[in-house]
């Protein structure tokens, strides 16, 4: 389906929530507040800002509301947040997120141990979220996605049952999420597993309700997956600048597809994105600063774009 | 076309010639002789053992004889090298090569950078190797291939013109190459350039003399690509263990794509290698000892496969 935005993909920065929650050191507000600028004038169209999770859990993600209020000012850029239950929801609605994400893990074993709930509370969770929400004004009303989490397989588990990633991907669209997304939270993910279950999950929900997917690069595949993912409709990707979350093999660390990375493929490929990979680049060299001793990945910055490289026109010039 | 070997996809290792030849450290002979035993005993079934070029250019690659003489003792293994022209030619057959490759780049500039020769000398020397390939009783003939050196771009000229890459092919087989192969020498290719580029090749050629893709990683996108060249049916993939070349983005690294991530996504989505991709990892955990001080890249020999993950029969299982 194409998109409404005129794009023809979107690609959702994530490295201020999947990123930050994945390392050890804290960036302060002002300089989390100076990224998102950064890349909101490169033509990033969507930025998920942070978690609302509880500060005890998760320090780093302890300033999501006043990310998400700075963030509402820049026109033009969607505002995203992670909640984790009904309390992050209330508290992303307060602060004004335009979307919102509940993770669920289609491993059970994963979100007992993640989250201590069954399937069936996080079912429960989402229609309680559905229901807050449709007590908003539809200007107000933030939407609603539900993030298939382990989708491809998790740690604990090893592969999950079709039927179990379909069950919850119904279930969380008949609970009122308005979309479901699939992520590769252990990197565990195919090309040829991406088409499949992309089209699996779509047989169940419809096309429209599936347009997202959220990529590691832990096994080497993000890129290739993403690939995968555009060959059979997909619109939205999620990457986190710079690869930041960390090296995709270090314990603990997240190593989300690189953002600059899936931007210059895209590109090369003749896909708009509306992003200019110049600027972004720059972005990308002023993280370090932001963020004294965290690593960045990534290929695309250090090579640079090939020679005569024009960009968004890159395929169409010739 | 279905590969006669019965395999899906053959990788061929191209570590010793293209990764020994871009690093500064020379890997003594024993050492190589036991990088290629082991490979073999993996499953690999196609090495690029080296690349006959005198030794005063390339004393990493002086001893290349006596490695495909070595080689050709291991049964079932297909002895490839590289050879710049006739004489580089002559010492392949001498030493018993089962295949060589005559690269010749698409862009004339590079050409004459990097062997002072223009298309047409290239062209004649593809000949002239075709002349004595002629002399040789029928077991004793290598096959022969014309390699396309930066059939995506170069990093002197920018894009090749397409009538450029075309009209090379179409010469190289009628000078008597039994088939070409692309290579994205400068880490240039998309996926898309990919399919184009094959198809608009093997339009001039025939399907069946273009199955082979040298990709690198330079830009990240080399998996990516590969899975592009696979979907417009390329069945032979270049690779390097342990991305053996060094860091893509390095002055005069090669960044080959890696050999076990490789064959981990085509495992991954049920494609036949031959490989066991345990010992293959196991092999290139000897890669430090063999040539101390070079670092190795790649994923999946820090991440490990998935749990549960069969590796051949990964997919044929679910």
């Amino acid at each position: 389906m194409p998109r409404a935005d005129g794009l023809d993909v979107l690609v959702s920065e994530v490295g201020p929530r999947d990123g930050l929650q994945s390392v050890a050191s804290l960036m302060p507000l002002e300089h989390k507040m100076a990224w998102i600028d950064a890349e909101a004038l490169a033509g990033v169209r969507e930025i998920e800002v942070g978690s609302f999770v509880p500060a005890h859990i998760l320090p780093s993600m302890a300033d999501t509301g006043d990310l998400v209020r700075h963030a509402k000012a820049i026109p033009g850029l969607t505002v995203a947040a992670l909640v984790p239950n009904l309390k992050g929801a209330q508290a992303a609605v307060e602060a004004g997120a335009h979307k919102i994400t509940l993770p669920v893990s289609v491993s059970e074993t994963h979100s007992l141990r993640n989250v201590r709930r069954t399937h069936a509370q996080m079912i429960e969770e989402a229609q309680a979220i559905a229901a807050l929400l449709a007590t908003l004004p539809p200007g107000r009303r933030p939407s609603f996605e539900g993030g298939l989490s382990t989708a491809f397989g998790c740690t604990l588990e090893g592969l999950v049952a079709d039927a179990t990633l379909t069950r919850l991907a119904e279930a969380l669209m008949q609970a009122g999420c308005d979309e479901v997304g699939l992520s590769d939270t252990s990197g565990y993910a195919s090309p040829s597993e991406v088409k499949r279950l992309v089209r699996l999950v779509r047989g169940v929900v419809g096309e429209e309700a599936l347009s997202g997917l959220h990529l590691h690069n832990t096994r080497g595949l993000g890129l290739a997956n993403a690939l995968a993912g555009l060959e059979v409709g997909i619109t939205t990707l999620d990457a986190s600048l710079g690869g930041l979350g960390g090296c995709p093999f270090a314990p603990g660390a997240s190593g989300n597809i690189v953002t600059e990375d899936l931007v210059f493929m895209l590109q090369a490929m003749g896909l708009k994105t509306g992003i200019d990979l110049e600027r972004l680049v720059e972005v990308r060299r002023r993280l370090p600063g932001w963020l004294p001793g965290e690593a960045s990945y990534g290929f695309l910055a250090d090579a640079g774009p090939p020679l005569g490289f024009s960009g968004e026109a890159a395929v169409a010039a010739r």
